[in-house]
């Protein structure tokens, strides 16, 4: 599966829903977790990571884009709970048999539609 | 981008993280809502679409694996809101100058040596 | 119980957690709705309400003590979400059985001993 | 403070919200901790605790009312978890400077209106 990846421009491999899936599914099996991955665990499961999320963020104020006065332990904290939160994500998704990957792009094309680009919104942000 | 897509096993396209987030800046961008994607502001949207999606499940009780007795309007109602908390999470990965994918891959091997396989656990799998 | 009320020092009737969780009780019983009551069904109708209180704040930035912008349905609003979590969250500690005033309590003392007050800390406030 | 306690039915004493908030002012006073009592701190440390409250149930499947197989350090966890999230939202309420236990009152009323009693309901709730 690695060897399908392709560079994105910011010379990142580029990670797919569905690669994250197929790992997860391989890691709870092999560990025999898979009794546990319920819809309403998983719903918990996820909860309780935004927490520790929300606990990064807590008593900072208001935080800057790109984290500037951040230190790299910190950063890398911030990533693990970032990642816990989609891991937990795609999984609720697969026990519910949804497809998260298509359902995010149809939700970003009703998005488009139930907010329309304005001509005020388009000259403010293009010229 | 589209081009691009791979078919999965399954027949579905394999959507990257980066596609969504690419197609999210644009979004925003278009319509000038960028000044408003601040790291806390997204987190706290983040949270109001996490108890969304803990409404679609909070009368039901235990739910089964693959949602036997769901509507359809139900599951696309679930697949709304599993996408619109991927959204949030990706524009605060973004926000944040962080590489959420990367995050999460570098998370699973974390996790793979956290919680190694057991013999047992082998066995009890493999056999 | 109603009678009971002592007025504190700013006018207000002390509501007890105790009157709340007895009109909680009656109110449930009389519609039908005990049955739906369980743990995990109330916490995540807990994590709905706490997703509502949220998206109050999502696109404000940062926001002053006592709200000095906001309007005076905003401010309704906001108590009307504040209160569902706090009803939901007493219905919980009543389905497990706890003693939710007694324990909130006990963990301000196990607070007060965790975070010992300094006397750096009692010069800078009392000075 | 505590000598105008009553006694409640089961005996404990009746716990108030005023009581409550009026120990979580004194706390932060003398701790110089007010400075980060910012309503959105306080939001999002509220998260935290919730989330904390919903690992405990995270991996337990339904959970029946009374917590019959749960161990009292089960319990005494999960005490602690529902008393930190009450303490940070009637924090939250006393930044806003609203009267959480007022609006808590109001909230019933208003649920009662909206939901009101049926004969059928009454029926089978009292024969």
């Amino acid at each position: 599966m690695g060897s399908s990846h392709e560079l994105t421009r910011n010379g990142h491999k580029d990670v797919s829903l569905q690669e994250l899936s197929d790992r997860l599914a391989e890691f709870a099996q092999l560990r025999g977790w898979e009794e546990y991955h319920s819809p309403r665990n998983l719903l918990l499961a996820l909860v309780g990571e935004v927490g520790e999320l929300s606990e990064i963020f807590q008593w900072k104020g208001e935080v800057a884009r790109g984290l500037p006065n951040w230190t790299s332990d910190e950063k890398e904290h911030l990533e693990e709970e970032l990642s816990d939160v989609l891991l937990y994500l795609i999984q609720l998704a697969d026990v519910c048999g949804l497809d998260l990957g298509q359902a995010a792009l149809t939700k970003i094309v009703k998005n488009a539609r139930k907010y329309p680009v304005t001509n005020k919104t388009t000259a403010s942000t293009t010229n």
